[in-house]
């Protein structure tokens, strides 16, 4: 397997008056199976690369992993499309979740829905971090100038981590919720510590996409989307603060205000 | 439980100089719970609207229905967010295939991923339906026409049935996922036959709305963003139209370009 991340097809264009052959750049899209402690777990469509990022990320936000004591060993078949994680702990309840699990907005991830909110409830997140709006808009108009894949294919969605000033880390994937976990899985990964800085992403508000910002604890989490009313009564619950339509010069803030100064 | 789709929160607007207090509209994002033959199967969550479409789709894409004749029964508790489905048939099979599922794009459905590909290979889509690609533009402009809820809020995804000349049924969801399964649902339930009509929809084509689209027998599927090679190499392999980029008068078609004229 190559690392390429598009490939260019034949299409069909119609222009407004006729029909013409020619040709397109578009994502990649690979299944990556993951395998943990031996058993399969289930197999994700992604663009196919920062493929221990997306595993990670993926265990963490589905309570299969909490610390990093407990991810014993992680190996990667790039080339089957495989990823075998050996985690040190118990992963018993986590898989009794996993089995019951919610499938959000379509939009799928494990894990019971009201023993998410329940374990949410009870833990806020701390940070004193402050940002002004013209840093979120600054912020976001990074992430899109970072975007080579989107730009080309217009297949993907950014995220990324960043601190007031710049973007940390930069990662995008075919879906907003693996986008999303890949940039959990490198922060665990790299030992960043998030509570001062904040998750920036394209995709829209759900209330999956906020329970991962909380539980990854980061203070602070803006779209250029729009967000649901779930996803904002949990980001009060949590005390995160959530910016939404950051476009045009503008943007929303939905909870959590006191982290926006003008 | 009301029947209204979106609610009215406080919100702090940054207007390109000041903060201010102002109201928006959020769409309404619920849990779903769905039964089958007394067994919970998983919560999805949703705009809580169209529950039993949205059931009767979700287990037509998952393999647990395929005729009618095996759907005994559905009932439906708004207020617990509840739909209880009982099946005629043997789920084992479906189970079983379920407990080792794919999450596609991030964005889950069940269902091995490679089963899927070798189901698809062996039931081609048969129509001989063409549509003009001016047809194409004017169902993608009537789409957005309908939407209310997504010009209110910006956070559902839109999603119909047509006939080449006028939208024949019309859904929306928080996600694009779902928004194509009450399409599906409502299709089976209502007897109506897919096979010379078209799915048109706002959400990205990655590999399960192309997989969705096959196993409902649309011969057309047309979206206004881009797809992903995954989708474009199923519908070849299928035989579905594949459109993508609907869009100021412009398209471009991945797959099946006979069903297209100018």
């Amino acid at each position: 397997m190559d690392n390429r991340r598009s490939d260019q097809v034949p299409v069909t264009v119609y222009d407004g008056e006729n029909l013409s052959r020619e040709k397109a750049l578009l994502v990649r899209e690979v299944p990556l199976t993951l395998y943990v402690n031996g058993e399969e777990l289930l197999t994700l469509v992604t663009t196919g690369d920062a493929n221990r990022e997306l595993a990670v990320g993926f265990l963490l936000s589905e309570g299969f992993l909490k610390d990093p004591a407990e991810l014993a060993s992680i190996r990667e078949d790039a080339k089957k499309g495989v990823v075998e994680v050996t985690l040190a702990g118990d992963t018993g309840v986590a898989r009794r979740l996993w089995q019951k699990r919610t499938v959000t907005s379509g939009c799928g991830k494990g894990s019971t829905f009201y023993l998410v909110m329940d374990s949410l409830q009870t833990r806020p997140v701390e940070s004193s971090l402050t940002v002004s709006a013209g840093q979120v808009l600054a912020l976001m108009k990074k992430l899109h100038e970072q975007s080579a894949l989107y730009r080309e294919t217009g297949g993907v969605h950014n995220s990324a981590l960043a601190s007031a000033e710049k973007i940390l880390l930069f990662r995008d994937d075919i879906g907003r919720h693996n986008a999303v976990d890949k940039i959990r899985g490198a922060t665990f990964l790299g030992g960043i510590d998030p509570a001062d800085k904040l998750l920036v992403t394209t995709g829209r508000l759900t209330s999956e996409i906020v329970i991962k910002a909380a539980k990854m604890g980061v203070p602070i989490l803006a779209s250029r989307s729009a967000p649901t009313t779930l996803a904002v009564e949990l980001a009060e619950r949590v005390d995160l603060t959530l910016v939404g339509y950051v476009r045009a010069g503008k943007m929303k803030v939905y909870a959590g205000p006191q982290r926006i100064t003008p």
